[in-house]
């Protein structure tokens, strides 16, 4: 299944501003106003220029927030989201308390507000360097949905299941009836049931140096239809694409 | 949300015939055959005549096979199917390599065929006892489905989940993305979701005699969509009727 574009011509439209580039502008953007942000509960508030809020906006980090504020917008992001700034594109200071927030710091931090962040902040890492625009994929009973562009261009490609085999992970697809219920939702949105199986090897959580020794597994999962192959095999492998059926 | 009638007067029907009879001469009918299945992987086959085959379609145990046998109509019946006729019913005896399996054999049978069969059993049984027509849910990514009446007259009302808060039992609905996953495709499908919760209460599955010790704990879970209260607040309650909702 291939993305589905909103409209005529916005495949073209999203060919020609990448998100790439423009993740790479509000990078750039936010280093050059030292931009802090705010850790408050489970997400990490931001205040921007309009310019930047256009740049949030577009890059798809964060919801923009309703105050009273007139010069300044302010944005909320998800725990991945803040630590993806901050760690990995550094373009984002954290503070709690007014105390900027060491790398180090910043993790016990994410870690004791989620404990398997460290899970799901790799996965979230993992798709956005790929330049996927990633979001909550909660009204989809996921833990993520992943767009090939922009939400106003494109509809979701993929919900995401982040699972592992390691003990205290992930509680997701264990058994046939909760599989069975992903990949039929799926279908019915028009989404791929992608499952980033992440594995730690070995490496524990103690540092987010950690994260580079983990590796990721993705596998996409689509309901097989035993009447689909009865006549003309080649026409369903090609209808499907999967790379592991279920 | 009520019972979906496949067509006008199948209500009528229904109530004119209910299941509690049928499953009653169901059960006559075997007694009086000295009805025997045989225990054979994870299934009871069962070979009937004509009028018993009619009965076991009507009461929707097990599913009718095709064989080359003119005079019998051969039956698979699922593990809880087989336990309940046997065990509850008393109506039909087990045989594995030709021995009479006793209570407590087919008890370790069954528990060795599936490790959670106490759990699942007690669920049907307790649907069954309530007259419910309880199938397999695989399809809608659930353990059971509930029929009000036979599926040709009714659509099935409840995705039924099986879950416990006991180590090692069954491991759905963890985490909130799978409870979105199941309330959203039982919406999707016009089912409301049930889940069984059941209890030990400290007493283990050494012998089917302990399953009248455990108890069940009936939810029903309902998405809860903000906008529906926004004006009118009793119209929202009068139309989802839920115990529990998210």
């Amino acid at each position: 299944m291939g993305p589905r574009w909103k409209g005529k011509g916005f495949k073209a439209k999203a060919l020609a501003d990448p998100m790439s580039k423009i993740v790479l502008k509000l990078q750039s953007s936010l280093n050059q106003s030292n931009c802090e942000g705010l850790l408050c509960g489970s997400s990490v508030l931001l205040s921007v220029e309009a310019e930047q809020a256009d740049l949030l906006n577009r890059s798809c980090f964060g919801v923009a927030m309703v105050t009273a504020e007139k010069d300044k917008q302010w944005f909320e992001l998800s725990l991945e989201e803040g630590f993806y700034l901050s760690y990995a594109l550094r373009c984002l200071r954290i503070v709690e308390d007014k105390c900027v927030k060491s790398e180090e710091q910043l993790w016990e931090c994410m870690k004791s507000r989620n404990a398997l962040f460290s899970y799901y902040y790799k996965a979230y890492c993992h798709l956005r360097m790929k330049n996927w625009v990633v979001m909550s994929g909660i009204t989809y009973g996921a833990d993520f949905v992943a767009y090939r562009h922009h939400p106003e261009l494109v509809h979701s490609e993929y919900a995401v299941i982040v699972s592992s085999e390691e003990g205290g992970a992930s509680n997701r697809l264990r058994v046939w009836s909760d599989v069975h219920c992903a990949t039929r939702l799926c279908g019915g949105v028009a989404k791929t049931l992608l499952v980033l199986d992440i594995s730690r090897n070995g490496h524990g959580a103690d540092s987010p140096s950690c994260l580079e020794m983990y590796t990721i597994r993705e596998r996409t999962i689509t309901r097989w239809s035993p009447e689909q192959c009865r006549e003309d095999h080649t026409m369903v492998e090609s209808e499907n694409g999967a790379k592991e059926e279920i």
